[in-house]
């Protein structure tokens, strides 16, 4: 682990939007500077430093890092991942670190098998297949003879080869289930499914598949969501081809890690259970297609047309739901073929540690997944490559000596409020989860990515195709680099801003500004079923109240805060402390309703959504469909048990956020 | 809470051996010493503080808080038990400590109903009740017109009037019931069960009368057990006499707390669960009595004889184990009345604080609970009079201002191994639980006891009876209240030192000894199965490296803490952090099997007897009787997935000790 001089955790996310897995490349990092109590420069000090720090970071650097991480396609448990794991390792060796280190895990992974390929057939009433989907991407210019090349697969599939008709579920949301069984009255049980991908993360559709009774499940990208108007197909432009497919795994973890050692670190000594018991593989297989295949399915299916426009995608077909195959088509049914199969593989971490001078029992932890489903192109590769340039930065900075003696007492520059500005509701489907969700430590990811009220299409249509290429960022994306420069530049400052603050600069105040939002929209959804409060007894009064408390505490807390006397290095600690152990208090040792995993009361991802962040989950997942819920009391009496526990936990951290003793 | 210079947290527990719930009364104190960095006779100063804060105590203080605190009945929840709290917190208060205030919960508690007696008869063919129990105890002379002493009862019984044959079932241990079952074919569904008090908690007997099927159980004290050779019963002596009968809660918590709550603080805005959902709540009639009465019911029985002499207490009757009841009796069945019921009432803590000048942030636990189920005699008031004696001493050294300099460095006083020197297994029944089980926080208790391997009896037998008496105290156990004297000097002293040491005085190297000595312990159990260890593959390597990786790390911490520059005082605290925090380390957040909220990895109560402690006790129990498990691979899976978790948590702890960074 990284000493450091820090005295918070951060997680200061990658470009990517998304993520493939539970890997970690983790950068363990902290800062050095031997802050001293008495220099009155020290807040010029500690501003050169950061400036240097910045100025050291150059676009071409990390447009090197990315070009030479793209190569090679890097999946997860491979040979060319563990060799990239060791390049990055020999690098931050050689910025400087004061270690870098390989550690291993045996987890659980998911390949498909080299000798039977999947597929989707359609099949005629004789059982013949009269079509088949494709079996790999065609590669883009310039890689055709790049080998481990793995085709689309959704990982962690059943397998089978399953046949039956079609249903047509849209994005395979809870709410489009919802439509098809409650307001169409169409059933999936025995069905096989084809949902579009986009809205949600994919493990969900599959989860929703199960309990709607489906067999199978097909993911396709449509252009409605994959191709941005007037943008060209890769390679004239960013939008998706017709042959591209968005790999991904279908878990539904709920943070347990790996699948087979949920709870304990996946290591050599480790139990592990036994595949068929492991945590979140679904049932039943899935794959995933792209849409010029997609359309030859949609156009083959018959049966009631789409309930309305907002199902339709953009194929030139005609968006029936099924079951029926009544289109022009020979075909009857529609069979799968899938054989992935899971596999206990060895994978590697890179920590790296900086020391810090003065707290080293004291971390920041930035980081993200190394691994890709190809060649990463986007996802991750950009964000390894922009951390890599972090790192030479502070090692530059460290090698040069340069940071030796900028010393500091709290100035304004400490006391500005600075991370908790914007306090957003962090789902998941990315690598901050454990931290986070689990455990508690406070995080926050920097990136660009789409403006999500002007843009209704994907920005990042070939995401995790064989066309997220080191081409496709440098012609499209950032050309001149120099967004990823910018945030390299911003998570470097982060880190040296938590590195070397006096105090630590967050500020609790926006919490509690945060929380009485979340309490208002939670209450705000509550007041729909507003006789069933009345009839139930059920009030918020509880959380308001602890809201307030909390928001006091932290008010009186920052008050106290500018009296404490700076030059008292174990007071100061003690404040940090306070200030670090916050987000703790938040959790719950008992965990979620169902997902002991997810351990914050206040958020976690979306039952609904992985990708998505919902606050207060556990009164919102109790609310949830409340109407339909056979037992009314019983599902109110649930609701006040969820008010309850949000209202002690917000108390609890307002209770830590009070003068000690 | 209480503010301290303290650096860890400890519990220093009270002289009773038994207890009576969960209700605490917390003195939270600490030290105020303002230790510099540069005077150099600080070992000798912090001496002096120690000794006059020892002589302040005086045996004679002790009886009148003794006195003055066993006049009445305080039993939990009752108007008598919020007037000693506020007495108590009034004291507490002149004493000199910083705050001393009153903390309320509404938890589950259960009392006997008045209008209906709780009482078990013997029937004759025709449903007459041929004998009935006696309603009440004989009072104590000069007790006579005490009101509000409630008859014997066990807490948290089920109402009920079942009727059945009765069966002896010894201590109703788990080995008892085994024997009964599978030695004699002995069923005991649908009867009631006798089973003598001792050996184990009662609440355990009761859990194994319902697993075997029981519709009631009745608890006796046999003489055997209660009546040590040569001793009068009281008032003569400090044996039990026949009318006397031992009350107790009979709930299985496995640490949940308040049953209707668990995980939770039991508070206003808390949500409950419905009684009968309430944890650890048995679900048939229980009830105690006399030998007096056990006489009777014993010898109506017939049946056949116990298996052997063990099985035999020293009652006249023929301890037959039925069910038969061809005794010289007419009696035919046993009836139980019992009208018992639960009640959400209103309990209060008082906190008491003594705030610390360094390091507020850290806390010193020390307490005990101080409801009775009658006078309390010794269980629990021998316990809170020396707590009162404790805080007036350290609150007559502050108010005289002895410890406002004596200012220290880490000399060898400091270094010297203290606490850890004996590291017992902490069982529960006492009220450290929620700290150590749950909690991780390293706790302690001091007391004088019986010596187990030379008393076979009870040295305690009128425990939870109306004749604890201050009286009994006085004439019996310690007539010059100097052995009480002794505990408050020690756990006086142990407070001190925890709270004014520089370093904590805690030795990891002997805690790598305690689990070296365990993990021997629980592989030669398992040895008892050489076969199965073979053919299942059943290793205990990773458990005995990641113990010696421990003693390794510890050994390595110990030479690197002489090497702590003592003037720093984060490094101090730095090390400080690692010694308290390894405690916490050895949790597992995921908590035993089937009981969650016992955490701890290392000790957890006995699954068998919640007084005694288990080592290892997840593995212990996957071991336990496994050679009559249905699934044997199952079976062992299982031992090998908590030898998994030891290893795990052991090696977790290990690295709490690793050099920071």
């Amino acid at each position: 682990m990284a000493g450091s001089r820090s005295k918070a955790s951060l997680r200061a996310w990658l470009v990517c939007p998304g993520l493939l897995g539970c890997f970690l490349l983790g950068f363990l990092t902290g800062w050095f500077t031997k802050l001293t109590e008495k220099n009155p420069n020290s807040s010029e000090a500690h501003q050169n430093v950061r400036q240097k720090l910045v100025a050291e970071m150059k676009a071409e650097n990390i447009r090197k890092f990315l070009r030479s991480f793209t190569k090679l396609p890097h999946l997860a448990g491979t040979e060319q991942n563990l060799l990239l794991a060791k390049k990055i390792q020999g690098q931050w060796k050689e910025f400087g670190l004061d270690s870098a280190e390989l550690v291993n895990y045996d987890v659980l992974l998911s390949y498909p098998n080299e000798e039977q390929p999947n597929y989707i057939s359609l099949i005629d009433d004789q059982g013949n297949e009269v079509f088949n989907t494709s079996l790999f991407e065609p590669p883009p210019q310039g890689y055709e003879n790049v080998t481990h090349i793995l085709p689309p697969y959704n990982a962690f599939s059943a397998q089978g080869v399953p046949e039956a008709d079609l249903v047509y579920v849209n994005y395979g949301r809870t709410e489009d289930f919802f439509k098809l069984e409650r307001e169409m009255g169409i059933n999936c049980t025995g069905k096989i499914v084809i949902a579009r991908y986009g809205k949600i993360f994919r493990g969900n559709k599959v989860k929703n598949a199960i309990l709607a009774g489906a067999k199978g499940i097909i993911l396709y990208s449509d252009p409605a969501d994959y191709c941005a108007p007037g943008v060209e197909p890769y390679p004239n432009g960013w939008n998706l081809p017709g042959g591209g497919v968005q790999r991904g795994n279908v878990l539904n973890l709920n943070g347990a890690g790996d699948p087979l050692t949920p709870g304990y670190p996946a290591k050599e000594y480790t139990f592990r259970y036994k595949v068929n018991e492991g945590v979140g593989i679904p049932k039943i297989p899935v794959h995933p297609i792209g849409y010029h295949d997609a359309e030859v399915l949609l156009r083959a299916m018959g049966g009631p047309a789409a309930p309305d426009s907002s199902w339709k995608g953009s194929l030139n077909v005609s968006y029936n739901i099924g079951p029926g195959f009544t289109g022009n088509s020979s075909a009857r049914k529609i069979r799968m073929h899938i054989h992935t199969s899971n596999k206990i593989t060895r994978i590697y971490n890179v920590i790296g540690i900086l020391r810090g001078a003065l707290e080293p029992d004291r971390y920041i932890i930035l980081g993200g997944h190394r691994d890709s489903w190809v060649f990463g192109g986007i996802d991750p590769t950009t964000g390894a490559a922009v951390l890599q340039e972090i790192v030479q930065s502070f090692g530059k900075m460290k090698m040069e000596g340069k940071c030796q003696s900028p010393s500091g007492t709290g100035s304004r520059l400490h006391q500005r409020r600075f991370f908790y500005r914007r306090i957003n509701k962090l789902g998941s489907g990315s690598d901050f989860e454990a931290y986070f969700q689990r455990l508690g430590i406070a995080s926050g990811r920097a990136r660009y990515t789409k403006n999500r009220k002007a843009d209704k299409f994907s920005n990042y249509p070939v995401y995790h195709t064989v066309y997220e290429t080191f081409e496709l960022v440098e012609k499209f994306y950032d050309p001149t680099f120099k967004k990823q420069l910018t945030i390299a530049q911003l998570r470097g400052k982060l880190v040296y801003e938590l590195a070397d603050s006096q105090v630590i600069p967050f500020d609790s105040r926006d919490y509690g500004e945060a929380l009485k939002g979340y309490s208002n929209r939670i209450y705000k959804l509550a007041k729909k079923h507003e006789e069933q409060l009345k009839l139930y007894k059920v009030s918020f009064d509880p959380l308001f109240s602890a809201v307030v408390n909390f928001s006091k505490a932290a008010s009186e807390f920052h008050r106290r805060l500018e009296q404490v006397d700076k030059k008292d290095s174990v007071a100061v600690r003690i404040v940090n402390d306070q200030l670090m152990l916050v987000e703790r208090a938040f959790t719950d040792p008992l965990g979620l309703p169902g997902r002991k995993f997810y351990r914050h009361v206040i958020f976690a991802p979306s039952s609904h959504n992985k990708y998505a962040g919902e606050s207060f989950p556990g009164i919102y997942d109790a609310m949830f469909d409340i109407e339909s819920k056979a037992d009314q009391r019983e599902a109110w009496e649930e609701v006040k048990r969820q008010i309850s526990i949000a209202a002690f936990t917000v108390q609890a951290a307002a209770d830590t956020l009070k003068e000690v003793a």
